[in-house]
């Protein structure tokens, strides 16, 4: 059987696996996250001493996705500078001419949810990781969302809550933005101080809660998935899901008449499956699809 | 050749035409939206009397767009009581089974637009309609998205402009939803008459160019559109595009770094070149689709 790699690129570490083609794991390793100087070699060394016949990559980004631009693959306007304009998958490939697939790290987090975990069977669905950013990927009729560049779901622009000693948001970028309002930082700096000292019914979690589900609302007008899956380790607040789902039907105000939505929002706002592998296994589906894309 | 029949189902008028296979029009006429008792049979006499090989209808909705669901081509939950629940595309038929297909008259537009029109050549884009209802439909990746029920776009949430005297807005649903703050009765309801007759420079519409570039901001970080096409009522006034691509940039602030984007705004926030038969062509289309995809 053919092999496949598979990497995570996080911007703390990378991990990265072997795969036998039919899933079986072969070997799994973490690096962390340095300068390329200092992160390449030993995986393309790990790629290297596996043989792997195909690889695929779920990447911190943004990054050039079109399979014609010259700079496929790359890496390109990260605040990580060292990384800014970096051809990833080129020099992961090491000058081998092997069956390879990039995408986000959320996408194919969403790929994973969407082939073998929570999300299994459904055509549509959006999943987003909410930790010190916020991110998201998109699934759509069956395929990985790009578009011009790729979704950015971090940062959509929110409504202040009117209780948010802080409504402005703490990102560079965006004045009351999802990842500025709700990513841990924002929920630190509107607290003071480490939430995770907090109990359950401290208001901070309400607001959080108000903030994820008015994201979810916009989800569900525009992309209209047929689950929202919710990670990251702002979730591991378990208080906080069925929170989010009451106040996003409560902000929906009936509007959406699905039963799905209206009646089992239990099963449609979710957590992953497969945390915290989402994103390494839609890697592994990645190589996969490459390797099938092939032909060979 | 063939013919085919084309519907664009609105709340006030319905649109009807027949088109000979390769798009040229043969007839069209207008007939306005009562009870199903009044205006079905003058419109199923239209297609009867064509003997059409084929049928594309855009309508309002809400609708069931799921093929395989009994109530295919149903309007479902609408406030225009009357067409609640109603089986539109199966009473056009008329017990003809002939190729048919059914969308949101957005999707249609949007359809059109992506296939002759703004964003033609554009896999992925977005068609918003701001008049009495905000209306979006979406195309991803060569295809409408439908997912769960389809996208609501008039209704995403937003934030309040600081300057907007009636910052809740006036949906009945949602408090400072896209349509509560931004459709022509919200602008009215702000100004306290009719915004018509106001000079460019009333500080009315620079807070309508404001709710309008958010919607973008949110739709680019969603949807990665290649292109943004605003039509209706609201954008006959000239002056609120260019301030629209202005305040979409500003609100970006530099985030998502495509030159698509960053440099070439006034090709990539545009009004519709089929207006004001986007959603009438873009029925044709869904009829030509039909045919096809029957193989006939």
């Amino acid at each position: 059987m053919r092999k496949i790699g598979a990497l995570e690129a996080g911007g703390t570490k990378m991990v990265l696996a072997v795969y036998w083609e039919d899933g079986t794991e072969i070997e799994r390793i973490t690096i962390p996250t340095e300068s390329p100087e200092e992160t390449m070699p030993p995986m393309i060394g790990f790629f290297r001493r596996h043989q792997v016949d195909a690889l695929g990559v779920g990447s911190f980004g943004p990054l050039e996705l079109h399979p014609e631009a010259p700079n496929y693959g790359s890496i390109t306007s990260t605040p990580k500078l060292k990384w800014k304009d970096y051809p990833l998958l080129k020099n992961l490939l090491d000058g081998r001419d092997i069956p390879a697939k990039i995408d986000t790290d959320v996408n194919a987090a969403a790929l994973a949810e969407a082939t073998m975990g929570a999300a299994r069977g459904c055509g549509n669905t959006v999943y987003v990781t909410i930790g010190t950013g916020v991110g998201g990927g998109v699934y759509t009729d069956g395929k990985l969302l790009h578009g011009l560049v790729h979704p950015e779901l971090g940062h959509m622009l929110l409504r202040p809550h009117p209780d948010d000693p802080n409504p402005r948001g703490v990102c560079p970028y965006h004045e009351s933005c999802m990842e500025g309002l709700a990513a841990g930082p924002a929920i630190g700096a509107r607290v003071g101080g480490d939430a995770r000292d907090l109990p359950d019914d401290h208001p901070t979690f309400a607001i959080e809660a108000h903030y994820l589900a008015q994201m979810c609302v916009n989800l569900i007008l525009t992309l209209s998935p047929e689950k929202i899956i919710l990670g990251g380790g702002v979730l591991g607040r378990e208080c906080l899901l069925p929170m989010v789902r009451k106040e996003t039907l409560r902000l929906l105000g009936g509007y959406v008449q699905s039963t799905a939505i209206t009646e089992h929002i239990d099963e449609y706002i979710v957590t992953p499956e497969l945390y915290p592998v989402s994103g390494l296994v839609g890697s592994y589906l990645l190589g996969k699809q490459a390797l099938e894309e092939a032909g060979e």
